[in-house]
């Protein structure tokens, strides 16, 4: 068996199972997003002020996805929101069968929400197909504006770029300008919203588009159940 | 063929070419750095500000790692130093056998020190021995200081930890202090220097590392070569 044929095998296994997450998301009528970044970018701080705004109107569900300790879902947890801690080990990303045994031990029953956190890499999670409905990936501005070039292929597949750590902008030396031209360059229909989740600055677009697109998913799947 | 098999057979394909890169280290006399990191943490930066400051005593050859572009290659090479890009497509690290082939094209003949930069990813890298002789990881403070017990490997591995980017410690909401602990946690025998590439600030204390290990080595090969 050659290296092509393995990496086929795990692909199609991978999406196989995802299909199958799919499945029991749609059942529980859930959104799904599978939240993405290299480490540090602030995936979790993000996603602590986002359940803040969003709460209130929707019940959400948090899996988290880290290579050692349950530092992450004992955050989420701390807010009163239910979350799953996976624990890869040495696996540098989730796969779809990580987050089938997930939901096995923890259906999202009811969730409008279901945030899939990953393990913190700009590289390999952006393979693997968890059966979500949207990619969000957060990336830190300070890393530089060169990376979406570098790593095109997290920046290409999702639906939501978070330029995260503008306030650090004026201490990086890093062109807000020339990294939205890259993102931009890489995925034209992504929606990229600059914003810092330390000071709020910017949160307030990224809320409403999110609010906006739950909304409208969950008038969706009303429709759907009346036709 | 299982996954287990199949992990256990690269690694060990890993390691035969590992072998045979040393041999071919030892034969030019070369002390060769692994340099790893997170992407956007400052590798080509602090390359770059090393090279200003030893280039002058010892001669530098560099092997470049990205998934894609020649960004880091040209900018080296625009120092006047000898550099080879290996672009790996879409796999998130280097192998022995992508730097056995570079070796092929790009021999290090007469270079006291190779620097091979990996692909920007605080997992994959780890995983892999390229036949070095060091290891040397670079960790931006403002990817928090939970993250040597969230991602422990490359930290366990490394012979130097440089924590970069401390001029951004003001505005970043990260204690210093508890960085470096766990970081000592994760790797007591690690050399640790806080250096910010920007503003110079540290940096005296790695070169002056690199340059007495750069020496030793030298006089060790020398004594070698007498016996």
């Amino acid at each position: 068996m050659d290296r092509v044929s393995v990496v086929t095998d795990i692909r199609q296994a991978n999406q196989n199972a995802a299909h199958e997450n799919r499945k029991v998301f749609d059942k529980c009528g859930s959104c799904v997003i599978n939240l993405m970044s290299a480490p540090g970018a602030g995936k979790t701080s993000v996603l602590e002020a986002t359940i803040r705004e969003i709460a209130p109107s929707f019940k959400v569900a948090v899996i988290e996805g880290d290579l050692e300790t349950t530092f992450d879902s004992d955050r989420i947890r701390a807010m009163g929101v239910p979350a799953h801690q996976i624990t890869t080990g040495s696996v540098c990303h989730l796969d779809a069968r990580m987050v089938a045994k997930a939901l096995a031990v923890f259906p999202p029953d009811g969730a409008d929400l279901v945030v899939i956190e990953n393990v913190g890499n700009l590289v390999c999670p952006a393979e693997f197909n968890l059966g979500e409905d949207l990619r969000v990936m957060v990336f830190s501005v300070v890393e530089g504006a060169d990376k979406p070039k570098k790593y095109p292929l997290m920046f290409h597949t999702s639906d939501v770029v978070l330029l995260n750590k503008i306030d650090l902008l004026p201490y990086s030396g890093v062109a807000l300008s020339e990294l939205l031209r890259n993102v931009v360059e890489v995925n034209p229909r992504a929606a990229i919203f600059p914003i810092s989740c330390r000071t709020g600055e910017g949160m307030e677009g990224w809320i409403g588009w999110l609010t906006q697109e739950l909304k409208t998913r969950s008038r969706q799947a009303l429709s759907t159940l009346k036709t």
